[in-house]
């Protein structure tokens, strides 16, 4: 079979993720190209080694440009910091290698339109981490609404809600720092963003209205001596936020990003009337997608619960017997087989380059709504020219 | 035991569900007064009778001024079209008569400020038919939130849909006329308004998105002949109201209202973050309540179900066993009694015509920050002096 | 209207339910007799006098043998202890009046198989509190399985388990007491049972397991200054039965009856599968229903959530609009409609005390079963002639 | 990092995912020993070929003997039809060899117990495959039950019910073969007894019934011409299993096999009633664990819905957060963990072939209960010598 160099950059909780993606996708999917697990990068050279031996990598470097400048590194796949994804990427770009990015895109729009405008210009394949999308609930959720089961589109109600910062003491993270996008919309915001253009559609406009809730962090501490007198550090991004959409259809709805929500640990949750029907989704039980069909018969109608099985997406490919059930990190195999077919044999990958940059517009469009409390057009939000 | 005349105009759902609320009460609770069915006023001379005779009130009448008049008229319930609200508690407030309301409390603000000065003035009781507020498990919540056990109020995420509109062949009714203060924001989403002002608090500033996505529909056949070809009537009300809002404490969040939501027959719901915990509430299952607390035990943290009994609020009146279950009806129970204890004993009811004179002016609020795609706050509402 | 004179033996949580659905029955079905509140019996006068008083009945005594000889009474309603069951009951049923009895019908076979008898020679009408069976829901699943809509019926597993005895320091009261019938089986095992008779049909034999776990209770502090000492008073009966069944159209299950079940409030509930579709209920949300068909479109297929609504059962009485959910009371209010029914207009209530013996008889001979660790056939089980 | 070269026998759903269970268990966890895929037998070359290729092991061979044989296979890992599951494991247990075998462990109890004493003997580790004892919440769940958080364990409801041959017209398979142990109670029944003995303990004693509900159905078509007129196929095991059961320590329950149960996928499920608390769970949502704590402050208590997250048994190897949720195929590299640890670090593996020889006596009692219609005690089960 012929193999795939992968170079990893990043061995967080994404990069262990992916790596274990390439090990295992291979016996999931008739995958047209095989990983081999060539290079890791990693912010210093023991953590890359550790990093390499333990997701069993040849090499290892503190250096992402060698790792893109290696000629056995065919795909560059991207778990770094945000504020390291457009670099690495343009310059992945740059030696014509195609990249798999997590998500968001970048920490600013320019940024996003300058990898999404070099990846057209090289014409390399290019895939973003909403791994959510791969969900075959969602598969099948947007199958039902493309063939018009459901009916036209009327409105939509999206959230994705989680409790890890929900304690005022949680230390600041990089997820908290605007320079590199930080803030709940753009760190889990953006989950329920891709989902909702997956399922309805572009959005033309939005409203935003957005809180930091809790201004001051205290900082990690580094050193154990000192994590009694704690120092904390000023917040400048959202805790919370909540806007309006116009979908280009008409469907409108509310959307809500919010770190702060106590007891919820995974809720991306979405509720989706059409003019025939209902769908009802939460990912606190992603295996399973809620149906309601206008028009049955009185008496014997209600919600169906849906449980994922080999009609539903790739299902089959895990399991040949429905209902045993997909793990979070079986969504990322999805993903990884998603980049190697397209680079083995469609060509085409999605979400891609050019989605996450409308998502990242989303994003951009929600936070000057905000600041300037008023309706912002889709239209108004582009990057200046590079 | 002492008694108090009522006098009930309307007959239809809520008209019938008032009467045999009146009833059930002095089985249920230890009512101060006794309330005697007097008199029913109906649109008509056969239906007043039809509805008297089924509901065994003493007398009836078409004309609801003759009621009011009735010196053994002691309490004057509303439950006729909204346009009829403001006429006919006022001249029973000019008779010195406590009034009791359906929601909403009037079609126009004017009408609702002047209903809310009337009984001001003459010092009348006054309840208003928000009676999903009357549940033990929502004045449970309310007792949490007021305890301080889920902290300071973050985010609220409130929904009234149903699909009762949601078929685009359901015939026209008063519901959807825009002169009596008719629409989905008006219907159904009042419920959700009172429920969050009752749990959060004061709405300090709206803004809202409305649709119209049926704008005509068809005229409800009163001649089986015709409905071969049916005559199509022109809709100027809201099918679905989305709102972002703040609230004087802080807390922000959305808001909807929707009758086209296929599926949902009684989605009165809301999720409420705060900064120690969570509470989470369906209509459909009312009867329950989900709180999170913060900082269980590690390992054995979760949302817990609460399920109604003897420690919520009146369940205990209704049933000494938990689990057993209140209906819909029984609701509406709780609420006469209500009146009849603020009549007898405590002069005081809620929600009365002040409070539902809030409710009103978001109501306004929504809609003319929907039309002018601005944020509205509340303080620019207000009626005109009348 | 007609009306009929009701006496009402006991006002404890039962009686107390009773009285209040007759003052509210004719609110809500069009009954062919109006419920008059004749006379209140109970235990000593004061208490008949209380409750006659709050429950508004005309008069009481503390002889029930003049409530049943009273010519006014013409329905001999009886909540009383289930030791007085037997004894009120024929006494009624030789006045030729007809009689409304809480489960279970009474403590001994015997007993059960004499009130039968004497109510089939007499001619009375008669009817059993079994009153989870009135629910819409309930009705519904039943049409569902007489239609033939989930073919031949297969297994069934019920169960009805509450916590109300699950703390060992919970009271002796007469619910524990062998020579009334007492323990968990005979207390809410009925129900189940009864459930069980009315989806599937006739049990032809049992296999039961019984086990006190309990052997001993404290007494009931009758006297405050005692309550430091408290005696224990042993218990003989059962604190959870678990049986299999085998129904006479070959359906195959497991029941069980559980008083300690810490956390279950009300589940009574169960899964009937059948050869062409299943269906799951429990009593904790008994507005609703679920149904799976088979043969859905595959992709496509599910349980269904089946709420509430106006084309079930008797719901449409109670509110012209779907998921707005009865209350167990109103169930209650289902069953004295049932009675009234049968006497002014069908002559037919179920379950009457038929339908209650044959119960009795399954109780009966689970208990043999268990005892003597064997099979029982419902054949074996017949009383002596009395 | 030592090595262990891995033996698999078979390559249908189990097999495969075994192997998947090897190439991604080194990613997760920190293994002593890293499997190395090096043999793959079936039943005819061709199939050993293309499944070697497609999961990629180093050699194949029609012939499992001489996978037993072969110097580097130093596991011997078994997914072969029931039948075969004692040869082999012997072969390789004469061989020195651990092994490492799917449930249930052999068609007759003289069998497992052969295989239990060679094992012994032998002195070599064994696994089996009663994977849903791995997932982290079941593993909680008997942390809870050890810990003595819910007392003394008193009554337990278990069942396994799938619907995979619900559709009378479902042709036969070896599952329905009673020579190899066929039936729902071998098939998956064997699941709940492990997870009943694994949370509760021994069991002394059953009462059993069974049903073979479609005594005959078709025989699989192996030519599409002769799919027409199928030919039909007599079964002689049970369709649906129920029985009693008393533990050691005194809990009773009822159990139940059943694969017609239309509409379940995958209902694993329990509710584990003790003193102090109860515990219910279905592997439905597997990710999720109700727990009820007895002496919760009143009005705010209730099941506590517990989501599987890094407090929870291995969860925390899979992923940092809690909710994202765990999969089926991650059950199985759990299990493969466990025997890779017993054989490079503990010494110890759990279930072994003890463990399932005890359940397999179970799966023995109850059939012989059933054809005998009377209780079964554990201790009248033991083969004889073989």
């Amino acid at each position: 079979m012929k193999t795939i160099g992968i170079g990893l950059v990043g061995s967080g909780f994404m990069g262990r993720c992916h790596a274990n993606a390439y090990s295992s996708v291979a016996g999931i999917f008739d995958v047209p190209l095989k990983p081999v697990l060539k290079m890791l990068a990693d912010a210093n050279l023991e953590m890359a080694e550790a990093a390499a031996q333990s997701l069993q990598f040849e090499n290892f470097t503190s250096d992402w440009q060698k790792l893109v400048d290696h000629p056995e590194v065919e795909l560059v796949d991207i778990t770094a910091p945000n504020h390291l994804h457009a670099p690495i990427a343009l310059a992945a770009i740059a030696k014509g290698k195609p990249v798999y990015c997590e998500k968001p895109l970048a920490c600013t729009l320019a940024e996003a339109k300058a990898m999404r405008d070099a990846a057209t210009s090289a014409g390399v394949a290019t895939l973003v981490g909403y791994n959510y999308l791969q969900n075959p609930m969602i598969q099948t959720a947007r199958e039902i609404v493309q063939s018009g089961e459901i009916g036209e589109l009327l409105s939509f109600r999206g959230v994705h809600a989680e409790d890890f910062m929900a304690d005022a003491q949680a230390p600041y993270t990089t997820r908290l720092d605007a320079g590199q996008g930080g803030g709940a919309l753009y760190d889990i915001g953006s989950h329920i963003i891709s989902l909702a253009r997956f399922l309805v559609g572009p959005i033309s406009e939005v409203m935003g209205m957005q809180r930091t809730v809790y201004p001051e962090r205290p900082e990690a501490a580094k050193h154990s001596k000192i994590s009694g007198s704690k120092r904390m550090k000023t917040v400048k991004v959202d805790d919370q936020t909540h806007f309006l959409a116009r979908f280009e259809n008409g469907c409108c709805g509310t959307l809500e990003a919010n770190w702060l929500a106590w007891g919820r640990k995974m809720n991306l949750a979405f509720e989706l009337n059409g003019s025939k029907g209902t769908l009802v989704f939460t990912q606190e039980h992603f295996n399973e997608l809620r149906l309601y069909q206008a028009n049955q018969q009185p008496g014997r109608d209600g919600f169906k619960i849906l449980e994922a099985g080999p009609n539903h997406g790739t299902y089959a490919k895990f399991c040949p017997a429905p209902g045993h059930q997909l793990g979070f990190n079986e969504l990322k195999i999805i993903e990884v087989f998603q980049i190697l077919h397209a680079l083995g044999a469609s060509g085409k990958s999605w979400p891609d380059f050019h989605e996450a940059y409308e998502i990242q517009k989303i994003l951009v469009a929600v936070n000057n709504s905000a600041k300037e409390s008023r309706w912002c057009s889709l239209d108004e939000i582009d990057s200046p020219s590079p």
